[in-house]
């Protein structure tokens, strides 16, 4: 292989995929793998998510603290006050829910940057903090609103406008079914929005701390990242895990299904995690969640959760393989009565509160994120043919 | 500054904004800065620039080889019928052209996406190559159409749909003016449009193969692109040298214009680039286009761009300072009939070229670019307040 002087110094080599290189500092979050754990600033983001609503996590995630009683209302007004989609959206949402193949996530993308444009956003670079700050807030907001309504106009139902009086847990429930959601599952699925809003870098996050390192505008950035968690290899599609409880029937057909897969050399969807050694604490933390609603699916789920990394060991050993994020988010999700198309959105709707503060904090280092290639095509310059 | 043990392994140190670091292999081009040249795969970009048209070195990106005759005669038959816009986009290009405070290439954006969900397009791993390769072609095939049609509406003029007989440049030229484009105009753009197609990395096609390597589709790269080369870092933004052509006014206030820039520390745009320390060999290319069409403005052009670095060798010796692509690519598009508000948005409808090829490469090759962050926050988990 040949390596190419470029620039004014030497190629620097590091691993594919930039694995382990550290591409930024960050204040925001950690994930520790080994120690089977990951927290928000300070706090363990398990115990956030325990107790602390969506809202105030964002909060931390952005600011840097959790906030007082005052900021707390303040900020939860601000972000009700954004929830509505701007008229402009909303006439876009016909054409953008029809059904051409693609899913939900794919339509939420085109609405964001058309309210990006619509909103005629500047770039981040030519705004002071603070507006950057509401630019992001505002845009993340629509989110909800945005997902439930491609979601009821794709099963031939009207939009429902968020109510002035709920949060963004429950108004996103609201908007899906039109009616009054029950407190448990707001718990439930605020649980797992502070759960997935953030982890560590992860392609979506970096994507986006790429378009902000450039300064470009908020919408730039989170429809980009959009884009990259969009993607196949990134992860996030928990409606997987169910398929696979769907296609084990029952808990007579565990081992049956499992000595299948693992002889067709096929992945478990719903195990296995690059970063987690041990058993992945948002696992553990929404089986919590599935348990408190209880019932023979949940039954089933635990004893396919238990039985797997059993069986796993017995036809592999010492692969470990645990519960991911994915499988009990699927659980905890079906049990909020989201459909399935909706997993992947939901998590977007999580993740995207993550990305504002990543965006954030990399607005605050003007410093363009620009790496090099190593050219190893053919020698030249050769003349024409 | 704490380091803190990630994943498996250490973490990596490397520069700021991953300077330098190798972030993957491409047989696509290169810049040899130092050298003063950059070619695409075997060929100079320059010599490919002066001879070829935007087709055929888009089809070199893409493929490897420039096209025998029968192969350029099928390809730019594929890009002429992918030209026009699909009916879904035009009913949106009202709402999107609105003037909001926002620029062509925000509109151009959010014109993509949508177009992209309208489109239905499947993420690229789930494709075969030559699918993948059609998604991305006939996507950025639409970006002179779109361009045209926004520019037209935002000066309350129909837009002109494209011709079949008429090629990328071309068409472009005409779908802007509604008339047929004189072939000297024709040829200048072709020049430009090829020397901007691609430039090694940069944060837009580290943005692209950043989004590709999830696999996600043609439309997420493309955007997610776009959003970061609209970046005010980013560069890209030819029209800012014409407006330092105009605060100078005339050759004789050329020294004290210079002088007073120097003395406000200002940047003096045009000038300077992170690759090259010699001329840049665009510049010196689209110096001659400029020089074919002759005038009192090039004269005054070309007085500037020698004057400037023999001034700034007398204020800050050593600095070495010379045009980069935007002085004469600004002077060029200028004398093809071109309004400054189109130079960033004609800039992308080359540098889409470039990414198209780039997401192209990297999905050949399927590994997730993830990268780490350290993390430099508080010391972590502390109990909830």
């Amino acid at each position: 292989m040949k390596t190419v002087t470029r620039m004014d110094n030497e190629p620097i080599e590091v691993p594919r995929g930039l694995r382990n290189v550290v591409v930024t500092e960050t204040a925001l979050s950690d994930v520790r793998g080994h120690e089977g754990f990951y927290h928000y600033r300070q706090y363990s983001a398990t115990d956030l998510a325990r107790s602390c609503s969506v809202e105030q996590v964002w909060q931390l995630l952005l600011d840097g603290r959790l906030p007082d009683p005052a900021e707390g209302t303040a900020f939860a007004g601000q972000v009700r006050r954004s929830m509505a989609l701007p008229p402009a959206v909303q006439r876009l949402l016909p054409v953008l829910a029809r059904d051409n193949g693609h899913d939900i996530l794919a339509a939420l993308r085109g609405l964001l940057a058309f309210q990006g444009t619509a909103a005629g956003l500047r770039p981040l670079y030519d705004l002071p903090e603070d507006q950057r700050r509401t630019d992001l807030v505002s845009l993340a907001s629509t989110v909800p609103a945005a997902v439930a309504a491609l979601h009821r106009l794709r099963n031939g139902r009207d939009p429902v406008p968020p109510r002035s009086d709920l949060g963004y847990v429950a108004n996103y429930l609201y908007m899906l079914s039109g009616s009054e959601p029950e407190p448990e599952r707001v718990d439930a699925l605020n649980t797992y929005l502070v759960a997935a809003m953030d982890h560590g870098f992860n392609a979506s996050t970096f994507t986006a701390r790429v378009i902000a390192s450039t300064g470009a505008d908020a919408a730039s950035c989170l429809v980009g990242a959009l884009g990259a968690l969009s993607g196949p290899l990134h992860g996030g599609a928990p409606s997987r895990a169910l398929e696979a409880l769907d296609e084990i029937g029952g808990a007579d057909r565990i081992d049956a299904w499992i000595t299948e897969q693992v002889a067709a050399g096929k992945r478990i969807m719903g195990f296995g995690h690059p970063v987690y050694r041990t058993e992945d604490p948002r696992s553990r933390l929404l089986k919590e969640v599935a348990q408190r609603f209880g019932g023979p699916r949940v039954d089933f789920a635990v004893k396919v959760e238990e039985r797997i990394p059993q069986l796993l060991e017995e036809l592999k050993p010492g692969r470990q393989l645990h519960t991911n994020l994915e499988f009990y988010a699927a659980v905890v999700m079906e049990l909020c009565g989201l459909d399935r198309s909706l997993f992947t959105p939901t998590f977007a709707a999580a993740r995207v509160l993550g990305w504002t503060a990543n965006v954030l904090e990399q607005t605050t280092d003007p410093k363009i994120i620009r790496p090099a290639a190593r050219y190893v095509g053919p020698e030249a310059p050769q003349p024409l043919p």
